[in-house]
């Protein structure tokens, strides 16, 4: 067969998270590879009711097609919430309901990319996105970091020297794959650089309910008067991922390409999956939930944190997140991650390699760890067993 | 705002059926502008129970992450009812499960097209997947029809003389927005000259399973020896749109494409809307319902193919569909059916203008009918002030 396929197929290739979810299925491997929310905190009763309810009263509407935009009342929550957490000042019209806020970034790649143009994002940066963007093919260009995020200075450097930048990409709460957070000084320097270069900014925010402990810090959309922020926000982390609901919030200049790309893509978000989860914030109280959500992912964090000093070897790092679902180990120099992932499937244990986050390759000492899924006693026996692995190495090395 | 929209932005404007439909949502409007099917018919009690039973027995799974591919028993009843209906012979391994069959739509451009290709395309065709292709600044070149659909011999000329076609889109079943149904000659002879010239084909088929008359035809993927078909099949027609699912079945080489794309693009269907359509299937009869709908629909389609012949005018032509939902007026040649349209919303009956099925545009003297949605009454009603409309316009024309 002579099929010839679009250019940009050829640099596409499956999720690495994806491909080792499916290696790592056994009962008894430990991992801390995906990024789930944990399942045994689910409303599943409340959403019985709920389900029942919704096709009681609208079902003939739920059943249906409906607008593209999205289910009025449901977006009107948002907007109320975005304007209670995210301390914005948005209405309903500023909101498109996406699949999951995974489809907001394939919209943005689609809405800001032409071949060759360039995208900035933090270094390293949530794969998906990347992956999302890819599709289009830009160039991508590298952000430094530090413990506190996007080094500014850094991203001025790269603006004034750089033709074609066409989005920067920033997930500023809780970062994937860090679990870094941007204090205050560096959110007012970066809308100040946006605002002078006046380039459109995707801010992945899936996470920035999921706060353990400090202040919540305003979110770039709420400091934006230019209407450069693009805010992507997801019910996946703070309400469940099964049902694929999340949302795209920007001016609406931006907005109405969004909508017209959601059009072609698939019409619209599924009816009643919008109504389920608009009903949900309407009876039930979903700032609860989230409490519940928080003391558990922090009990784990905290277990996590405490078993990797007890257990990991002396001259590595790792990250103290302050919310969210990850943290970030960083080994020395010489040591592979993918290299060692081989030496820990066979121990029955899993992480991501760093990788495959920064878009340009070149970093393999680092990967990341998931606290969210696993119970307590599966968070201090896979440590244990990731740190005799890591020791082994790190020892051979060492030696060598 | 100096912000820069991607090229391909400037070519993409929202749907005129979509933005009709806001239009001709007042009321007193009725409205053959749509494609939906009949709310009326949906099995809501059948999906109460259902809802509560996936919550109950499967409620983790079901509302979290899940795998790209699609939740497996679902692929597998697919696989199935294509064997059955659409006489292919396919396992649950060449099924992805998608957001309608729109997205599927989506991806062929995404997978297939580079700038500039060529799709050909039945004239008219639908024009969500015209739109769909659009964003993949593809050349369009429309195969001329007859009453039987796609003429094979003007393929096979425009295949001779075109480089760079990528692949080809087709409605062989009660195609949308003529209701035309290709022949089983004309299906080997496209088959033959598709097995020549290896082109990939896109075969949406949405409404074939709603045959009112005649004979089940087989579907082109079922004579695709060569894996050249990729097959686009939907529940939003048989069962009910508002769930989102629909699928891609294709050879393992372009379906592991298409994969790859739907994890960048929304990582997977709903994990819940899926388990939901597959229990229905297992637990109700799916043909059973079928048969309801085509009754339903064949009694609107006969009642409004009796009131078009008692209401229009002489001197325009109207198709006969054997399923499906449409039925496609042609005026004469001078008429232009986006004029008509206005004097139509003032008098309080829509339908959808036939220019924008066009993908290069040039006619304007034809529009689509829907009756899958209306009541018998509102059929007759409705027919009559369109005749009415229809009558001023030709007998003005007439006269100048």
């Amino acid at each position: 067969m002579a099929v010839k396929f679009a250019k940009r197929m050829a640099g596409l290739k499956g999720s690495e998270i994806r491909e080792l979810l499916k290696l790592t299925e056994k009962p008894e491997v430990i991992s801390f590879a995906g990024g789930l929310p944990a399942p045994e905190l689910f409303p599943i009763e409340e959403m019985k009711k709920i389900s029942t309810m919704v096709l009681e009263e609208d079902g003939r509407s739920a059943l249906q097609y409906s607008t593209t935009e999205g289910y009025t009342p449901l977006r009107e929550h948002i907007a109320d919430r975005m304007n209670s957490k995210a301390k914005t000042n948005v209405t309903k019209d500023d909101i498109l309901i996406t699949n999951g806020s995974q489809q907001g970034l394939d919209f943005a790649g689609k809405v800001f990319l032409d071949e060759g143009d360039v995208v900035l994002c933090e270094s390293p940066s949530y794969l998906g996105a990347l992956n999302a963007f890819k599709a289009y093919l830009p160039k991508f260009i590298e952000v430094p970091t530090d413990k506190d995020g996007m080094i500014m200075e850094e991203l001025e450097k790269i603006l004034e020297t750089t033709d074609r930048v066409k989005m920067i990409y920033v997930i500023p709460d809780f970062q994937n794959p860090t679990g870094r957070t941007w204090p205050m000084e560096r959110r007012k320097k970066f809308m100040e650089i946006i605002n002078k270069y006046e380039i459109p900014v995707i801010e992945d925010n899936p996470y920035g309910e999921l706060r353990f402990e400090g202040d919540t810090l305003p979110s770039l959309k709420s400091m934006d008067n230019k209407g450069l922020v693009i805010y992507l926000g997801s019910f996946s982390k703070i309400f469940c991922p099964g049902y694929r609901i999340g949302w795209t919030c920007a001016s609406h200049e931006i907005l109405s390409k969004f909508i017209f790309v959601k059009q072609g893509a698939d019409l619209q978000a599924s009816s009643i999956s919008q109504r389920e989860v608009s009903k949900y914030i309407e009876l039930y109280d979903l700032d609860k939930h989230v409490e519940k959500l928080k003391e558990v992912y922090k009990r784990r964090r905290d277990l996590m944190l405490k078993t990797i000093k007890e257990e990991f070897p002396e001259g590595l790092e790792y990250t103290h997140p302050e919310g969210g679902l990850f943290t970030w180990v960083e080994l020395p120099k010489h040591l592979d991650s993918r290299v060692i992932m081989e030496d820990c499937i066979a121990n029955n244990v899993a992480y991501v390699p760093g990788g495959s986050f920064f878009p340009n390759g070149g970093k393999e000492n680092c990967f990341r760890l998931n606290y969210s899924t696993s119970t307590d006693e599966k968070i201090v026996e896979g440590i244990k067993r990731l740190g005799k692995v890591l020791k082994k190495h790190m020892e051979v090395k060492a030696n060598a």
